[in-house]
């Protein structure tokens, strides 16, 4: 266990590093806004998915602390990530990251003026680039397998992180080690499923791969487990050569390392979880309280 | 509030009234199989959508809380519902009630094998009926506007449920009511704004609309806030002429009400509930613990 004194540091308020530039290259108005802050893994979902899939859009940055009138137009709750869909008039928007990944992947295959795909008679096109974070819509079943791991992710694996990150005594850190390692282990069955009963490469588990949708859905806390479990809880992922060429296939992605700020900002952002702060988020307080996430 | 003395009742294992003649009339082998236990609100929800959609299936009462072993094979945890594909060799198998909904909806688009659908070269297919849970696929925003309700519906309808049912003081079981209906209002708002923001008639809340993925995804626990909420805790729906006839029109609907037993089936299922009983169910334990749902 490592335990480290509260310095009182908080979370920032600009990206930095690589993910800086990708910010500031997406600065222009688009028919896309995110609404986004550099710490959130939900907005990072989110934010992968823009890249990966090649739809343009403007960068954001919002304080979700300080909720803006024009976040909660487009978020209720006042909760990052948000869409803001220009193209409308007036403009409408799209919240909630799973909904909004759903959303982006529909949209892609859909919208003629996304200058990569290709529109076909039925209104659902063949993209030229390949780019989709599931597989063919001729193929349910595999997409179903995805669909499973995307499921666990959010069910299992991150309400794991959360309580991890957040236990205080150190008998309450070991146990949340241990069911958070049980959930990754979940993660890799339903991966190692997915490989043996589709012939699809949807997903970076097969090192040929392509990212999926719960490749996208899972990287941010898998890329915060490689610093700030570490740096806090002294966190070690799991052994096993596949596993760990999954995690750098993983981090090392192209549309994900865009979205990444360099570790500093991260291991900042986190202390407040890190020493269960009141307020923290309301994630935080969700997990706290025992209800379920919002 | 309305509290009852634990009679000691348990679940039921067969079906009753109108379920009891569906399942009768879906007793012979078929291409899908599905996993199911007659009170269960989960497995409603695919039994509803496999009844819109007009997919045949054989339908297949397990005991879940025996964990028989070809329960195990399709669904780790042993929960239903679970569908086995007795087209592949070896049968494969979807679980989680979203997963498979969203497996349904992909398969009838696709599967050549189901009748009433025509297929054509993208691999996607129009429906001759019109049967489809969620807006075309060419309007990207409406089938979001349907997934941000599903979203709510799972992720606080649904435990603020088990909360106010589960709760046993009084206090605790007022504060439970109001949250639950605050829950409904959300879905509420959720279903103005879709009206508002789209021409799209998915879902029951229009007069004249078709059933949503949502609908399905809600209609057990609202059939159930008609009977088990009512019995034991006094439970009365919110006001709204329009609510009031969304909920006519969701309980009454062919396709739900043919999955649908006699009150008496769910009034003592959910008595274990009522009194929170030990180890009632793993939804339960997950409530009582503030874990996520299973």
């Amino acid at each position: 266990m490592s335990n480290k004194v509260d310095s009182g540091k908080t979370y920032h308020h600009k990206c930095t590093g690589e993910a800086l530039e990708t910010a500031d290259a997406h600065s222009a108005p688009k028919d896309i806004t995110l609404f986004g802050s550099c710490f959130c893994p939900f907005v990072q979902r989110v934010w992968t998915a823009l890249e990966f899939l090649g739809i343009d859009y403007k960068n954001y940055e919002v304080d979700p602390y300080k909720k803006p009138a024009d976040l909660l137009e487009v978020s209720p709750k006042g909760l990052v990530p948000a869409l803001r869909l220009e193209s409308y008039n007036p403009p409408r928007a799209v919240n909630e990251s799973t909904v909004i990944l759903d959303f982006l992947e529909e949209y892609v295959h859909t919208a003629p003026h996304v200058g990569i795909y290709v529109n076909n008679k039925s209104g659902l096109a063949s993209t030229t680039t390949g780019r989709s974070l599931l597989p063919p819509v001729s193929d349910p079943y595999a997409r179903a397998l995805i669909r499973l791991q995307a499921d666990h992710v959010n069910r299992a694996l991150i309400p794991a992180f959360y309580r991890y990150i957040q236990a205080q005594d150190e008998e309450k850190q070991i146990e949340g080690g241990r069911a958070y390692v049980e959930a990754i282990n979940g993660l890799l069955k339903l991966f190692q499923r997915a490989q043996a009963e589709s012939s699809s490469t949807c997903g970076l588990w097969h090192e040929e791969g392509s990212l999926s949708l719960a490749d996208v859905m899972v990287a941010p806390w898998v890329f915060r487990s490689t610093n700030v479990l570490v740096h806090y809880r002294g966190f070690a992922l799991p052994e096993g050569p596949q596993f760990r060429a999954y995690v750098a296939r993983l981090v090392k992605h192209p549309a994900f390392k865009r979205t990444c700020s360099t570790e500093e900002l991260y291991i900042d952002s986190y202390e407040r979880y890190a020493h269960n702060r009141p307020n923290t988020s309301q994630v935080a307080n969700a997990i706290n309280a025992g209800t379920a996430l919002p």
